[in-house]
């Protein structure tokens, strides 16, 4: 794959670029312009929805590394952010770091992944920058449209509004748990960006961010944001995921703390005021209904039951304990098991 | 700058992003919703353009030190490319990767380069994506659109068609060589992406691509694509910015070789249709007039003078060295040597 000329290079850009898919209104073929074009006479568009990310620290981390799997999820990191505003995704830009001794087969099982999750969300790879280094990185920036009403975001929560989220939670902790700490439990792992499901909750929601970052996490910000709390009114057990809730049999993990590590399911979170929430379920009709979480409070906590746990804490609380731990696995574990045995003296 | 908790990652965030004005379309506040939306209800827009780039290899060789060069650089390099479409740019996705320990210094120093050029283009940064790694590595994703006409691509340059560029050449070359070479030379670079230039273009001329990777790397990619040559009719020596004549004044460097390397100037490199000449030289009544280039020909060579040599080689001849030399500088440079050699002794 080394570059040794002009043409070289252009095989190259072909290569990586020329098996995907070209958006049918791009106007530009493969290295024709520039820029990527994107003809969009025909769409008369009020919003563009713009959003970049990397999953450099996955991969160095080893959470990703079947080269499916980082193709899958640099595709999905930032559809997911897209659905979380109810923008229709028409494609991505992709910025790849590779070595250059990278073989065929990482590229193409790659590629396979990119591809089969682009086909998922009917988008494109509209153009991309290849650099070589020592390790892999790769970034995604990717491009929508809201065509009417108002995008969603995440303000606008007052108290009494009522929490959902799109599926199940704690799959991707349970996955980054059997990748660190238990590999015979071989979980799987390619979560889906909830697109359609954000296009129906655009105009039914008050609010939405996406659980890219788990549950916990995404609580503090919507939290912090709106300076609400919330009460989960039901054990957080009936939120797990059937991967999740394996691991919590298996390991004998407090269910809570599935819910609190920073690798997420990228399901959609979202609120809705009282009255709304009729013709958010009716929205939801051909899809899987919503799970209801909690109710926004006007004190500043987060309140939940997690089997025999009672607990109310400040709303940045859990989410802090990843940060405290400078992203290590086992001292992040500690600290998990830590604050659980500090809120079971207490009880 | 390390963070240990949610509150400290929010106000590195701030401290990265905050410092950098928001468009005023931009509907969400910082953190206030999962992607970066651009309220364009008022705009009639046409085609979406996009590109995306890196410039880690740059931050790499130490061509790029000095944390202004890098921030004013990532944010010309993509502008330059929608340039070339002829594009309206709107602003700019940020992906950064810096060292944990980034002092205050340098990242100030490189905010002011991103926000010195973002004034001088009238675009904002949108939003962005901050890892830590052990190297500086920026990208950048580039956000414009065309409301009116069509956007200008690489194609649709025929045999008598007239090449011009925005202005003098070489300066890029000369910073380079005043890094690697000969630092008492001491050259400067901040060049400047022709956005103004390109939307002058996009109704007069028939093709047009950015001179970021130099003159002749520029010429091979027109040659290829639209199977073409190019005869210049004058001695280069008169397309030579004032760094690059210094340069080959004091390194007694043959006029060729300055335009030849990969590390560009920015300037717009464009083809005329003969009958569209003059309306394009209207455009530009209020701007520095182009300078006049070469003919493109049915022969798929370059012809060109050079001091005491007469020259005509393969569009990629040229380009290719640089590829040759797998990048390293003095092997480079000897490959230049040998072929200005190889062409005097042919003579």
């Amino acid at each position: 794959m080394l570059a040794g000329s002009v043409d070289s290079e252009m095989r190259l850009i072909k290569e990586i670029a020329g098996r995907f898919s070209r958006h049918p209104l791009q106007k530009n073929g493969l290295l024709e312009a520039d820029s990527e074009i994107l003809d969009l006479s025909n769409t008369v568009l009020r919003y563009l929805v713009l959003k970049t990310d990397s999953i450099c620290e996955e991969i160095k981390e080893k959470l990703y590394e079947d080269p499916y799997v980082i193709g899958w999820m640099a595709v999905t990191v930032t559809l997911s952010d897209l659905a979380a505003t109810g923008a229709v995704a028409h494609g991505l830009l992709l910025t790849l770091q590779i070595p250059r001794e990278t073989d065929e087969a990482w590229l193409s099982r790659f590629q396979d992944g990119i591809n089969e999750a682009c086909n998922l969300y009917d988008v494109y790879i509209l153009g991309g920058d290849t650099n070589f280094d020592n390790s892999v990185s790769v970034s995604t920036t990717a491009v929508g449209t809201v065509n009417e009403g108002i995008p969603l975001m995440r303000k606008n929560i007052t108290p009494g509004d009522l929490l959902f989220v799109t599926g199940p939670l704690g799959s991707g902790n349970a996955y980054a748990y059997s990748r660190y700490l238990d590999p015979r439990l071989n979980i799987g792992y390619a979560p889906i960006a909830r697109l359609c499901e954000g296009r129906l909750l655009k105009d039914c929601a008050s609010a939405c961010i996406d659980t890219s970052d788990g549950l916990f996490p995404a609580l503090s910000v919507l939290s912090e944001l709106n300076n609400i709390g919330f009460d989960f009114e039901q054990d957080l057990e009936h939120l797990l995921h059937h991967d999740a809730r394996r691991v919590a049999i298996e390991g004998k993990i407090p269910t809570w703390m599935l819910l609190a590590g920073p690798h997420g399911e990228y399901e959609l979170l979202f609120a809705v005021k009282p009255e709304q929430k009729q013709a958010m379920q009716e929205q939801f009709e051909h899809f899987g209904a919503p799970i209801y979480l909690a109710k926004a409070t006007e004190s500043k906590a987060i309140q939940f039951t997690s089997g025999a746990l009672d607990v109310s804490c400040a709303p940045s609380l859990i989410a802090n304990l990843y940060h405290q731990s400078n992203g290590d696995v086992s001292s992040y574990f500690e600290l998990l098991k830590h604050q659980h045995q500090k809120w079971c003296v207490t009880e």
